[in-house]
């Protein structure tokens, strides 16, 4: 049966109609000790460092092909704990919903919330839930923050990266991006692309696991996508890389969307994939590990980090040729997670 | 000098724009080691048990008297870890900003920010940044998500609460609410009210230390205000409250705006005082102690939890006569936080 009830300011008055609402669809889809408890905050248990991240998330559609916003605000943030070098434990849940908002698509997002809690093995602890009127906000906004335990073994930084370290990239650039894309208004191109989005967590926890020490450092390349990420580190560790085109993972039909809109997939975003500088000496072991998983199975060697690039970005062509790639500089698609 | 430059979408991209506000912005204003490390996450030390706590403010005018949004979201999420018998030590903060907003407003929520995280003795350590197209947003929203150390010796929940216990409030009711509507369009009565919004921390961990295990539960009754808070009190423990208009402590502006506005003042939130369930023995005691601080100068103790009011809050009216108080129903005020 399809819930025709619309989102009021009354939820989220704090009074009966916000308790209504947490009642029926938020506890009842998320239920959990923690949130029974309907308390003002969660107490947990925490042993040793903790790893914490935060992230809004303003997708527009909120829904799109391959996800919701909801797995994408648990999964953005689960993936950036582990990128950290933590094991999400712990998430809170924050609502900017927007008056009118159908009750069925909020309903639709918790299932997805709930659903990719548990495949990454998070628990949703604490949450609010307000609410703006019509025009001052867009139907759904989240935020997700994260807590992970740190884990033992690793050791993460930008200045830990040295002149040959290896790049890699754990899968396919730009699927996100041109998936949401896809969907938006007046850009329907035949594709039945998905978003990657999904959480990396146990691939990244294995990775880490496996190689400690080696792997130097671990980020999502999300906004901003691959060239982004790489300019920052190249930026803030003084050192350039050197990319070879040929050699980074895209699909043929996110090739063709970027072809057709004049868009450089290394500044697409992307939510199921990682870049990871790792030890020169165990680069292709990396690859080899990544890809005997399914979240993995398209990992690369991309390239290499340079100290004599002058903290650029260098890409050499699949024809030849070379050119810097510029960190992004304006806004080339706006809300895209 | 005024900065008259706007947030742009570019702001939001993840690139360069996104670096150059953080860096000459966010980082500048909110200078801390965490921070400067611009990664996607913080390692904090973490020992024993953590108190975490959310919340997303998105008060309409985010500019009011007594404050701004900026430290409305740090003393939110400050108090709420307090209540919960929490130490309140990091917090995470993000933005979601609407195209157009001013980057001087920003600034200005910043340094509020800075101010409150300072004065409440809490640490930023990680955060984002979203932009959104004008229209689909309203200026400014923050979520501000905060952890803490649990106190030792305290134990607070709904749980303990038993007929007789003493309700007292640390403060005036109502105050923070009226403020808001005093500044809002077509809303402009006479009237040099403050918002009484601040960091309840130190008084809160000061009563707990005093008072241990005698303390049986705390609330900040902002969203819905007091009646709401002791309606979910009186419905989640099973027990009534029955509370003495004569003692509710209220700034007489309050009194006048609310009659004015026919606005019953323990619906009206508040951002500056607590709800104390405590032991009877000790009801008059913690009074007293909260009235040796300027922040709990106006305490008093204004009722009593009482098993044969059957899950209802009863008000004994100053001139005599009884009446159940209810749950807020629909929305009195909304987004006042």
């Amino acid at each position: 049966m399809v819930n025709n009830d619309l989102i009021t300011l009354g939820h989220g008055s704090g009074g009966l109609q916000t308790k209504r609402l947490l009642d029926s669809h938020i506890f009842s889809k998320l239920n959990n000790d923690y949130l029974r408890k309907a308390d003002d905050g969660a107490i947990l248990e925490m042993n040793g460092k903790a790893v914490v991240s935060t992230d809004s998330f303003v997708v527009s559609p909120f829904i799109f092909p391959g996800g919701n916003i909801g797995d994408l605000a648990i999964n953005g943030t689960v993936n950036d704990i582990a990128m950290c070098g933590g094991i999400p434990k712990y998430i809170s849940l924050s609502f900017i919903l927007e008056e009118g908002l159908a009750i069925s698509s909020l309903d639709l997002v918790l299932d997805s919330i709930n659903h990719a809690a548990n495949e990454s093995g998070v628990e949703i602890v604490t949450g609010d839930t307000k609410v703006v009127e019509k025009g001052k906000g867009d139907e759904i906004f989240i935020n997700t923050t994260g807590i992970g335990e740190l884990m033992e073994g690793c050791q993460l930084g930008i200045d830990r990266i040295k002149d040959g370290d290896s790049i890699i990239v754990s899968g396919n650039v730009g699927t996100h991006g041109i998936a949401i894309l896809s969907k938006r208004e007046g850009l329907e191109f035949e594709t039945q692309l998905k978003s990657d989005s999904t959480n990396l967590n146990q691939l990244v926890n294995g990775v880490l696991n496996e190689f400690g020490k080696d792997i130097k450092f671990l980020r999502d390349p999300t906004r901003g996508g691959v060239s982004s990420t790489l300019n920052e580190i190249s930026q803030s560790s003084g050192l350039g890389a050197e990319l070879n085109q040929i050699d980074i993972p895209i699909l043929e039909e996110v090739g063709s969307a970027c072809e057709m809109l004049g868009l450089d997939p290394l500044y697409v975003a992307n939510e199921g994939i990682f870049v990871a500088i790792v030890s020169e000496k165990i680069g292709t072991k990396v690859v080899e590990f990544l890809r005997k998983e399914i979240k993995g199975k398209d990992a690369a060697l991309i390239g290499a980090i340079n100290q004599d690039l002058d903290s650029k970005v260098v890409l050499n062509g699949i024809i030849g040729g070379r050119r810097v790639v510029h960190m992004l500089s304006g806004e080339q698609l706006p809300r895209i997670c």
